[in-house]
């Protein structure tokens, strides 16, 4: 069955400072659909939704429809509205896939989810990062090698203030000496959680194979499971016991 | 070192309906703080707050002072300030405990830390609850029978929609049929929380003493180990290998 | 592709005893094989090993074309050559899956994966058992009633001395007041284990519906993932860095 | 109450190549006792064993008045008896504490604890080793530095195939590009189990204070909490309510 994702992007660095990003020319969400797309074929069906879209392009009728919700930003988290926010938490503990991507670790989205700061220290000095799997049985890790090496890259380090993974599945080192937990998996409700730190909007990341092949496993791995938030019920003593 | 307990209890039941809580004549807030004095002795001092106090109780100050806050709310979690529920979530991201009991799985504190719904299936029978420990190393555990006998108690049970616990402690069983993951301990930041699902208004578990042993219990291993929140930093190039 | 499972059985209760289990007139195995076939159909190619073929039917060729091995003993888990058991402990290290039924909590195989005694309470006394899942999420519960009701089975009983699941999948409560935690999911090497406690083979557990298909979906989730066993590598500097 | 730990050592670099080792005149045994006395004075009574004493210094005597057990292996894990491999492991299932340093990974004790193979990449070049505290509310990681700076040690890297500790406490980047989960903590039955990956024989790590400083937290954390390991029991129906 069609994979349904939604790559969702602040879209603002590409907007308000391009000739930064040059490797983008589509957009961060343009380079993530591709991606998407190139790897999984017929079997994904991509869209995408940005900040400046009514409701950031993310309506009850779009998440309704989406089995996987990518999202990416960085300087404008505070600008995405908390009706929106509402809307996608009830998605994710209704069984919506989501996966977030680097600077994402401080979305209102993820903090919200996580219970916790989230923060993390990071310097960008063009390291070589190194991401490795402590996972190999996990899906998300299929045809990745050990490592993924990235060139250059913003750096993320320890402390990394998350809840204990589920499953912890990447751990990262930089040439500078930081190490990280690049890759955690999480299940809230029905739904399921991906974090996965690379990349940064100054490196072409999310146009290197490996990375991409991260992401596309990862949607397949969150792939949607029901639409039915957990909720309270006052039940009568028995319940279970009737047809 | 004294270990410094707040019990926090939104106090409504007490107030308004005191007909069907007699075995608690000081308040829920005072059967604890009673179980904690007894058990612990000169190793606690324990204080009270409540709802209807200026800040609900729980300033900067109480909080700073404070190594483990107890939490019992049930008809008013919506009257809890967000305000205060912003502080008590960053002084556990700082290392403050936090034991959370019965009806405050619904609390905005216990939710916000959790960021699932916090949902259960429920119903009021007065069935036998029957508190088993799975988890017999850990230190909550210590003294306690396996299981407990809880004679008449409401029936929470499964599905509770909770993350996955970092630590599962105790599994009850109802005389109905339900089973519940009644113990559950978590991680966030550098505190630490535990979730104890008895005790109900109507029922007086909390003078049965393997109950306020577990809390007790509860509230040694959830001791304060530190008053700094984790905070994003920018890091210079080499920063660890610097005196 | 096809799922190949193999269905081992000490299949001694049936022949030393057929008088106890009438309600499996092809074994325990066949039964099992039976569910499988059922619920996967053409997906699946199942095959049955016992204790008395030599090397148990577990040749190493078997093995190797085995995505995942079905575990049923009882009574003559100590008749098992550890010969065998170091073969399939490495064939699950390198990526096969294992679902170990019951009475299989005390196999030799089991046991050593998890490095515990895997003890627990049980009695015979026809007992309902309710079998709730924690773990909407998985996909080993998709199509699973919640909760299974099993009419009358044998009750196992908390504590049970298994590390903690990698995911809690199932609990189970008893109307006699015991309580299990009945389905638990672990990752060991590259391979996924999954522990299902029905079935006791004096009642028609495996001919259940919901069971076939809890079963048939710890199959398809613990399908093999490889064939390498970790193995310990020495290195040179800078390995990583080479095509 | 005074915490009794035995170290174990199999004292064989030591006795076949001191040349070798000239930092631990008093063997690796002899060093990390001192490390303990030195940190935790008058709490702890610290003995020695080493592989060449009658039953490698561990018989049931010795094991049963010890309260955490520090393991120091590398050359001779095959030497070690299985019976006492057998005796240990009940210890620990009984509520012994086990800290497993180094090339411990591959004991028997360790293995057989796990379930897996253990193993791991490596190679000796003197790498600069960073370890970074990944659980900063851990009480293994009080007055730890983040990270710790080890100037030149062996490299052990991932993939490491251990089960998912239940907690992950350290994390470790070598300058030569490699990560490691070097501090993992494990319940089995009622014991606690830490490994910790510093320090190889060729270099001077337990004579560091930080390193000094985790393995006295670790032997803390581990304390001996029982002596009773869990034993399979078949009980009547209402045991749990009988006084």
């Amino acid at each position: 069955m069609t994979l349904r994702v939604t790559v969702w992007n602040e879209n603002v660095h590409e907007t308000t400072e391009p000739e930064i990003m040059p490797h983008y020319p589509e957009g961060i969400h343009g380079a993530l659909a591709s991606g998407l797309r190139e790897l999984l074929g017929d079997g994904v069906a991509v869209t995408t939704a940005t900040l400046d879209e009514p409701e950031h392009g993310l309506t009850d009728a779009v998440l309704a429809s989406t089995d996987v919700l990518v999202w990416w930003g960085h300087l404008a988290h505070d600008r995405v509205s908390d009706e929106v926010v509402d809307r996608v938490q009830r998605q994710v503990l209704g069984g919506m896939g989501l996966v977030v991507l680097h600077s994402g670790h401080f979305s209102k989205i993820f903090t919200r989810l996580m219970g916790t700061t989230c923060s993390l220290r990071w310097r960008d000095d063009g390291d070589r990062e190194l991401v490795y799997t402590v996972a190999p049985h996990h899906p998300i890790t299929a045809g990745v090698p050990h490592p993924i090496v990235i060139p250059a890259h913003e750096t993320y380090g320890e402390f990394f203030d998350i809840p204990a993974p589920d499953e912890l599945v990447f751990v990262s080192g930089f040439s500078g000496g930081e190490v990280f937990r690049s890759g955690a998996a999480y299940r809230r409700g029905n739904g399921r959680v991906f974090y996965f730190s690379p990349g940064d909007q100054k490196y072409p990341v999310y146009t290197q194979p490996e990375i991409r092949r991260v992401i596309a496993n990862a949607c397949e791995w969150a792939r949607r499971v029901g639409d039915s938030v957990p909720f309270a019920a006052k039940v009568e003593k028995g319940w279970m016991l009737r047809p």
